[in-house]
């Protein structure tokens, strides 16, 4: 399959995308997919560089990830992090045994000059996932998370806080240097792109450090294809993690309309649960349809990616592209 | 305790030095005791730094080292390596989960600017050794061994070709300009040290690169105690590992005398097999004495560390200072 293959770009977080992932995994074939990964998470921690959002994805679309925690490895041991402990080492931070092995492989390659995409693909390779993850940037940007507490660190709010100050708002530190992917670009430009799927993840530490690239959204502007996101609020509420409580810390209704309007010109379509539509209507430049948006199933997963496919198929048809490539912001 | 209390200094490899360190744990106080590691075949692996004679010791003195290798901790798992082989990394070198800790937390700290010294004693403190632990120097030395194949580092030749090239000689890059832990020197030049101890470690890739520090071998020639070395070979076969087949390569006999031979100078005493008693008598400036130097039980261990130290101290008595400091080559 050559790039110019790609029929759907994946903007997705952790969790929650990396179930819709595997939803479009099982529609498309490995050529036809480019998830992109958020990297805004990634953090070093013991010296080691850690990437949660790509190994989420990594683990899921492996097949190898804990279905219970959504995050790390089905079977995970945690003789490291009981040695560490036992060592006066920093824990707040669970790194399990054979989830190590990607963070000192990782953090070996990038110092012998490797760059973070060439080792996701060839790790994603290794451990068979067929479809293609790339890291939005090898580019270095770091989510900073403003609180009433002052600025944190990503990890240090989301893990080791527990989400618990209150957040003013979030910038994405190299982000407006950072460069995106060129596979991405290069997908993003090319005719038999038919969709731009924006995840059901927390817009504002999921996707929004993706599209704070200025490239890359330069370049999601002038996409032929729709650009379609999934509503990660189902009836006032998030479907996980800490998306309300954010929302509402950021003066926000928790309401699917709320992260249209977050999302605004970036969107052609939203697809949110049926009980949302009417709310979710009154952002006039995006089309809104119903879907099944909760996936508790692999069935509810790949259903959902068919319907994504088949929305912005249809936005396609319906909405000159001249219309779309206004949205340029 | 004070520095000014060390009793004895132990000059320590890996397995065969911790046994004997156990042992002299048990008939010194904490404060009497100062255990030397050998840090020449130290290495950096995956990105990790790894000192496999500092962590056998330290594993040993704790009493959670494997009982059945001799290396690594007891009750191991190795999903990090089995994790590694699948994602194609290197596995050659056997890192169990608990073991990693170490290696992780070291590597950090090392960055961070904490000193070797400083991080093995707070890590072995940490895990309630109560004796001290050492490594010869801060800097950076590293065994090479010269073979038939071309040089070869230390555990390039050791682990991964399972010490099977010929050996024509060893050297020990950095040695010239590392300084000894100064924690040592002083303990040296204390009129309280009794016996300074050569563990029955193998004298060409354990001992040899402690001695190749100019400071060290000048401080163990001045030093008014005796230096007492126990034969790490019994009736003409090593007690475990390669020296056999290194000392053949080297052309020398398999003998303790050829050990007493090339520790030289440096010894005033040399405990060793009553079989080869005669046959080590031969070196007229070392006093030579039978002793059970095979370490098979903890009663072995403690019996020959009580020996050792008065076999120290009978030489003490015997000997002029004046004779033992003729030693300083």
């Amino acid at each position: 399959m050559k790039a110019s293959d790609v029929r759907c770009v994946a903007l997705s977080g952790g969790i929650g995308g990396a179930k819709l992932a595997v939803g479009l995994s099982k529609v498309l074939a490995p050529g036809e997919l480019l998830v992109v990964a958020n990297t805004g998470d990634d953090f070093e921690h013991l010296g080691l560089n850690v990437c949660p959002d790509i190994d989420t994805l990594t683990y899921t679309l492996a097949g190898i990830n804990d279905p219970e925690t959504g995050w790390g490895r089905a079977g995970e041991t945690w003789n490291f992090m009981a040695a560490l402990e036992a060592i006066g080492g920093e824990t707040w931070f669970r790194l399990g045994d054979g989830d190590l092995a990607l963070h000192v492989e990782r953090t070996r390659r990038l110092a012998s000059g490797e760059s973070l995409e060439a080792i996701t693909a060839d790790v994603a390779r290794q451990l068979g996932v067929e479809h293609r993850i790339v890291p939005m940037s090898d580019d270095r940007v770091r989510t900073i998370v403003e609180t009433a507490d002052g600025d944190l660190a990503f990890q240090e709010y989301f893990v080791r806080q527990g989400c618990g100050p209150r957040v003013s708002g979030f910038r994405f530190d190299g982000a407006v240097a950072a460069r995106p992917s060129p596979a991405l670009l290069d997908a993003l430009a090319r005719p038999a792109l038919e969709a731009v799927v924006i995840c059901p993840s927390n817009p504002f530490i999921s996707i929004d450090p993706i599209v704070a690239l200025p490239a890359l959204r330069e370049a999601l502007g002038a996409c032929h294809a729709p650009v379609v996101a999934i509503s990660p609020i189902v009836g006032g509420a998030a479907l996980k993690g800490p998306t309300a409580k954010i929302m509402g810390e950021l003066g926000l209704p928790v309401t699917a309309a709320a992260v249209a309007g977050h999302y605004g010109a970036l969107l052609d379509g939203f697809l949110v649960d049926a009980t949302d539509v009417t709310d979710a209507s009154n952002e006039p430049a995006i089309e809104v349809a119903p879907a099944h948006v909760v996936m508790d199933s692999l069935e509810d997963r790949v259903r959902l990616a068919a319907e994504a496919l088949d929305f912005a198929r249809r936005l396609a048809r319906q909405t000159a592209p001249v219309k779309r490539r206004g949205r340029l912001i």
